[in-house]
This record gives structure tokens, C-alpha cells and sequence, in this order.
């Protein structure tokens, strides 16, 4: 007997949804960019972590580690999520990749949901890697493991659906998420993401890529939005309009606001009506926050400090311009 | 004073020309993919790491390293170059990434040239961090360390120049090189690459970016061809045809050989007159032989063997068709 009942429980477990609550419960449509470039670390943090391992990789590695935990300490609860850019921990290699580890394991402990920017993206079985090594389970003889765990990934959909299905798949059995690259923010995002279609509908690829993300959405859907969610860059507020309108149970992750020039009133057209539907990054406007003279009062030791009262003048900068829309 | 002999006796250095004179030498312009499925992993490989390690990432990474070096053992003399497809290690997590850093290492140690299939690509900083970490040094206070270091890398256009420039900066002060996917060789790649651009030349998405290399591959030269080269699919020959010609001093990496559908006749338009230009993936085909019927005689135990007699037929299938057409 088909049981409805399960089907709707299971659906509630969806990543997205617990997204969605925790936007509500704390008002902050926001995920923190954990990339911690050496140049953000305070130079207290660099020596401690330098004296103990030496200026080596490993030395590194537990500089960025003890600075994103000193972050997330300060913020965890009043965000909903975080999203470590995996580049930043590659750079050094294994140890990095450990950090990297580490800090999804942390900030999942402090029930924050954690967004791997890993903008992968393969075709068939190697997708599938990416996407078991990222979100899923891998099979090791009769056992299982987790590789990196996070609870959603970010994905490059240039190589089409059969990049994307196979992070679908596992998403849909580990009840995660994707975010598929749209539109990105940065100034030259336009040189392909912007070429005009030749057909009956005369537009830009990204809309194209917006239409094949409505599709793969509505087709996986959590409570009001679907787990197969965009990226669209904040330094493109019309296009974002546009694709909001496409992706209509999309929700977007809008990375670009404050360091890449973005602000507050360019956010509210990536937004819905009931004024959910999208989350914004910011990586070193939060992260490193205490280098901006806004903030240097709270000086280099606090730093932590001073990400806590950024994102607390984030979540006003995005309600103000929600409210005045 | 402007020195043009130490200019020209640097850029002999570049990688793109050590490939080719591999090429060359070996007569076989091919490169191994050496992306370890379990599924390809000899039961014995497998009973003896998982009997040192367990049945854990460290015993999936110690039999993917086992299988790899053994193949690597049977075939270096007579192969220019290997692909590792990072996304079969980074499933394994850690332990999985440390048997993609020791596989390059080895095969470094053997003189082939390590193609990294990594696709990566982001914007600005974070592009840079990876072009640091797989083919340049990271800076560690007054240290500087490689973290992966291949010798080539594949990198993902979406994002356009903003996500390239900074790898392309990397190659050349480390005199390494790209393969920048452009017409990938799955069934669904049309999806996106193949849209028609509507401007004045009117013509797919592929060969814009084909272009586009082709640009930013003059501008950055070894000795006959350039640094900057080209992932186009075995499986779309009329494309490569035409790709060939729109980026004539760009190496073409072609997947998509043997399992995927690719034969020998079709790789002939991606080679120049001068019979090079292209140099041609096959994975399973090579790595897995011993599986398929053709080599089923070698057995499971001397699966190396079976991968060095595929490598000579595959050489073979490219000489017949370069020399008949």
C-alpha cells in the first residue's frame, strides 16, 4: 500500500526545509563564506598555529581552522548557514583538505547547515564520485562512508544533465541539495553565461541554464521550495529579477554582495513575495570584518567580535531593503 | 638588457613541449586515465589492502594507490602521459586525496606527465587558490610549498576569463599548462555547449569558447604549440573537425576513446597535418583490460600486463588510422 503519510514525513527531513526554518527562526536569509585566506587570519591566530607546527602546510591548515572556529563560535547562532570554499583549503593541500573536514564537522555540530562550495562538476560515474564523496556515502567493501559530508554542494552545469543527475540522485536518497551555477558575479561572467540563444525565445544562455534548473527543481521538491536551488550573483540585480521569475521554486544563493560591490537594494528583486527564496553570501565582509574601519575599533584579537556585529548589520542592510520593497 | 636566448631557453622548458617530445618519442599520442573505480581493482589488490587497512577510506585508498602503481610499473616506458580523475580519490575523502598526491608523485617520480582532471574553476581569488595548490606553490608565512603538483590541470569555462586568468598566471611562471574543457564527450554535453549564439558568425556555444582558447592559447606559447590547450569529446568528430582549425596551435586532450564510443578513425580530424595536436584519453580501457574479453587471458593477477598490450593495440589503432587517412 502506497503510504502517504511516509512520503510527506520523509519529505519534511529535506535539507532545504531545515534551511528554510532556520532563515525564519533567525531572520538572517545569510550564509558566511568560509574562506579563510591567510591574509584574513590575525596575525596572533598565524604565530600560535606556526609556533606549534612550523610554517608548513600543517601550520596553515590549523591557522584556518582555529579562525573559521573562532568565527563560528561568535555567529553560529544567529545564522542559519555557512559555505566554505573548498579552493581555500585545497591550496594546501592534504592538511588543508583536512581543515576543510574539519570545519564542515564543527559547524555541523553547532546544527548550522553547511553549503560546500565546490562548484564540481564531471560526467556520469565521475559526477557521481563528487557527488558521493561530497553528500553521500561511498561503498568500501561491505561498509559505508561519508567522505566530506556536507549538506549541500555547489555544481557547475556546463557539461548538462549528465553532470547534474548523478548529485541529483544522491541528493534526493541523502535528502540534501545542489546549488547549480547560474549567473556568477563575477565582472566577466557575461564573456559565455550572457550569449544570446539562437531560437524561437532569443535569450541569454543563463536563462537557459535557469530554465533546465526550474525543471530539474520542480521535479524534487522539498516543503514550498525545491532542494535544486541556483546561484546568482548580487552584481547582477535585473538578471536576478529575471531568473527569480524563472526559477520560481528555485531558492537563490546571491554571492557577491558587499566586497564584490553588491548592496542591500539590489538583493530584494532575488527574493519572493513571501520574502523567502533567496540566501546571501558574504565571505570576507563577516570573515574578516575586524580589517574594514567599521569595525577595527573591535581590534585584531577580537575578531570574532566584529563578525558577530557584521552579520548583525547584514541582516538589518537585507530587512531594510525587504521592508521598503 | 633584453635577453633573448635566456627567453628562448625558458620556454624549452615549458611542459607543453616536454609532452610533445614524449609524444614523440614514445609514438603514442596517448594519454592514460588513471581514474580507479573499485569495480576495476583486482580482488587481490582489494583482499590485501582491505586486510592491512580494513574495510575504511585508509583500505580503499591503499588499494587504489596498489592497482595504480602496478599499472603505472607496466606501462611507463610506453605512454607520455597520465590523467588522474581526482573525483575517483576525493569519494574516498582524506585518505583517498593522500592516494591521488602519492599517484601523481609516482608517476612524476617515472617521468610521465601528470594531466590533473580536476575541472576546476571559480573566480578571482578562489581560482587562483586552486591554480596554487594543483600546479603552483602556496605561501606559508616565509615558506612556499607545492600542494599537489601536476603538471597540467583541466579547467571549466563557465565563469569565463575571470575563472582562467588566474590559472594561465600559474602556468607560466611554473611553466606548466591547461586543458580547458570546450565540447566534452557525454551524450548530454549539446545542452548547454551546443546552443547556436546568436551574433553576426552565428555559431555554437562550443566554438565560441573554442575561440577563446584559441586566443588565450596564442598569447601563451611553447615552442609549436601553446600551453593553453583543449578538452574536446572522441564522440563528436565533425565538431573536432572544425575545433581543430579554430584553435590550430591548441593541444586537444580527447576523451571518449574505446568505452565511450570513440575509434581510432574517428580521432584523425582532431590531429594537425604534422600528425600531432591531439593527444587521445582512454581509462578503463587501458586500466580495466584485463576485464574485457580481448585480454581476458592474462587473468585478474597480471592485470598490468593486460593494460601494457591494450596501450600497444591502442597505439597501433591511432598509427592505422593517422597513416591512412
Amino acid at each position: 500500500m502506497y503510504d502517504e503519510t511516509n512520503v510527506e514525513e520523509e519529505r519534511k527531513k529535506t535539507m532545504i526545509n531545515k534551511l528554510i526554518s532556520k532563515i525564519k527562526a533567525t531572520g538572517a536569509p545569510i550564509v558566511v563564506g568560509l574562506d579563510p585566506m591567510m591574509k584574513f587570519v590575525p596575525g596572533h591566530i598565524q604565530k600560535k598555529a606556526f609556533a606549534e607546527y612550523g610554517e608548513t602546510l600543517e601550520g596553515a591548515a590549523e591557522a584556518i581552522w582555529q579562525y573559521n572556529k573562532e568565527i563560528v563560535d561568535h555567529i553560529y547562532d544567529i545564522i542559519p548557514a555557512v559555505k566554505p570554499q573548498i579552493a581555500m583549503y585545497e591550496q594546501f593541500g592534504i592538511p588543508g583538505l583536512a581543515a576543510f573536514k574539519k570545519t564542515v564537522d564543527y559547524c555541523k555540530e553547532k546544527d548550522l547547515v553547511v553549503i560546500g562550495d565546490i562548484k564540481r562538476g564531471d560526467i556520469g560515474s565521475t559526477s557521481e564520485a563528487y557527488a558521493v564523496g561530497h553528500l553521500g556515502k561511498v561503498t568500501v567493501g561491505s561498509k559505508s562512508y561519508y567522505g566530506f559530508d556536507e549538506d549541500f554542494a555547489t555544481v557547475n552545469p556546463y557539461l548538462g544533465s549528465d553532470g547534474v543527475n548523478p548529485f541529483i540522485k544522491v541528493c534526493k536518497e541523502e535528502k540534501k541539495g545542489l546549488f547549480i551555477l547560474v549567473k556568477t558575479s563575477n565582472p566577466s561572467s557575461g564573456e559565455f553565461q550572457d550569449r544570446q540563444i539562437a531560437d524561437a525565445e532569443n535569450r541569454p544562455l543563463y536563462e537557459v541554464v535557469g530554465e533546465q534548473v526550474a525543471k530539474w527543481g520542480e521535479a524534487h521538491m522539498g516543503d514550498a521550495y525545491s532542494y535544486i536551488g541556483a546561484v546568482v550573483g548580487a552584481t547582477y540585480p535585473d538578471m536576478g529579477k529575471i531568473l527569480r521569475k524563472v526559477m520560481p521554486k528555485s531558492y537563490i544563493l546571491v554571492p557577491g554582495y558587499g566586497a564584490q560591490g553588491g548592496k542591500g537594494a539590489d538583493l530584494v528583486h532575488f527574493f519572493n513575495e513571501d520574502g523567502l527564496g533567496a540566501i546571501v553570501n558574504s565571505s570576507r565582509g563577516i570573515i574578516a570584518a575586524y580589517q574594514q574601519e567599521k569595525y577595527a575599533s573591535f581590534g585584531a584579537e577580537n575578531f570574532g567580535e566584529a563578525s558577530r556585529s557584521a552579520v548583525i548589520d547584514m541582516r538589518e542592510d537585507i530587512a531594510g531593503a525587504l521592508n521598503s520593497r
